[in-house]
């Protein structure tokens, strides 16, 4: 296959580009994100995300399968662009140098096409502070078969960098929505689907929800949980028990817990 | 009350000092930890810990309840070294600056004295990469009633002012015990414990665990998970169900889902 190679200055531009990436606004203006390592490659790729520059180096590369993909992507007119172990070192960000990264496109479901009858649950996120919450989230959510996940207004960007390293892949396999309290509104009545708030201060106990409906889990912020709007959209509320002098958890851990005991209960009364 | 001022130079000692603690091998030699913030200060006071240094900027210091204390502690001989606002800051690693710190001496119950019957669980923790996740673990340890965490060997530091933060004060009210692998299985045999394994290659379900006996929970490393020879301690591992292409959990949310499930069964199971 022949490969023209690139000139020292369109490989600048894209490095540019590259390190833009990390900041939001670059990423929402062109609608693409960074991925990075073999894990990421393989994930977007099985998920037909689609690559936009594949930034690649001959020499830090060893995995074969993605080797190959990278050739069969060129092939299908997917740009290139060879870097040094040098340059590729200077944009990673993962620990190891695995000399695979890609700009991919954005891909969110419209709400619209969103089923709220498939899945585990849905969950609804209106913010978050920590991307490493959001990520870790993001990966129990494809562990547990979670349908896709909505975010409520666009204060939390699933594709910054640190979000879809901590899914450890999550992120591509799930859908992914944005809504707003209105929209979600809306959404909820037409899917008949079940709002739920992960709240401290609710009276019910997490495993004593009902199961009889689809279910929407809504998720607030650390500290503040979820605003009043957003907790006015939800039926029920339910809490974890707490003991000692604790009087929180980790937003991750306990959206952790609530999302295993549905698959709990799923396998449970599943005959 | 009288108290003579910190001269500047035991003043650039103590700082000095302070500054040595983020290195575990100075928290290790002289048997002390820092805690940082209101919340610490509180919940290391309330759990009796015994304090070496306070660390005190009157102007950033708004808790009325912490002044008080602060008063109480002097009363009773312990050092206090008062610092400018810019002194402060200079050694904060939280974001916000509280006006309070001190140099706490670290505390490990003795296995011997441990008693394997109470509480929810014990966790026993070979190593953990991310003092992140072990401090989210203490956290969740804490809010659902675990008597104590056993660390085996020394590749584990609570004390490390990461954990002490993450745990959002759990690690003030644990048992905290270090073992052998040879005590180890010693203190679960004189104190009837089975030790479960967290594996996710395990045949058996989380949800199928007996609930007859006292149990220990064992975690291994992020990846790697526990070593033959803690694995050869557990008499039953257990796993989270899985779908998708995801092949791993978070460890803190894994660990705080099968705390919690057993916090389920102890409510489900009593009267």
């Amino acid at each position: 296959m022949h490969q023209s190679e690139n000139s020292a200055a369109s490989t600048h531009d894209v490095l540019l580009r590259v390190r833009s990436l990390s900041q939001r606004r670059a990423r929402d203006s062109a609608g693409v994100f960074l991925i990075e390592g073999v894990r990421q490659f393989l994930r977007a790729y099985e998920a037909d995300f689609e690559f936009d520059t594949i930034l690649h180096s001959r020499i830090l590369l060893r995995n074969e399968l993605v080797q190959k993909l990278v050739r069969q992507l060129i092939a299908r007119g997917v740009r290139r662009v060879s870097l040094s172990p040098e340059q590729f070192r200077a944009i990673q960000t993962a620990e190891r140098a695995s000399g695979i990264a890609a700009i991919v496109r954005q891909r969110f479901t419209p709400l619209a096409r969103a089923s709220g009858q498939r899945g585990l649950c849905w969950l609804v996120i209106e913010h978050l502070r920590s991307p490493g919450n959001l990520g870790t989230i993001l990966r129990t959510a494809e562990a547990t078969g979670v349908a896709g996940v909505i975010f409520v207004g666009d204060s939390c960007d699933p594709f910054d960098p640190r979000v879809v390293r901590a899914s450890m892949g999550g992120i591509f396999h799930l859908n992914l929505a944005r809504a707003s309290p209105q929209s979600l509104r809306e959404w909820l009545k037409r899917n008949d689907v079940r709002a739920i708030a992960l709240d401290p201060r609710a009276p019910r106990l997490w495993i004593d929800l009902p199961i009889d409906a689809p279910l929407a889990l809504f998720i607030g912020e650390e500290r503040e949980g979820l605003s009043a709007p957003l907790r006015e959209l939800c039926e029920i509320g339910v809490r974890l028990s707490m003991m000692g002098r604790a009087d929180s958890l980790n937003v991750a851990v306990a959206a952790g817990v609530m999302m295993y005991d549905l698959v709990r209960r799923s396998i449970q009364h599943s005959p």
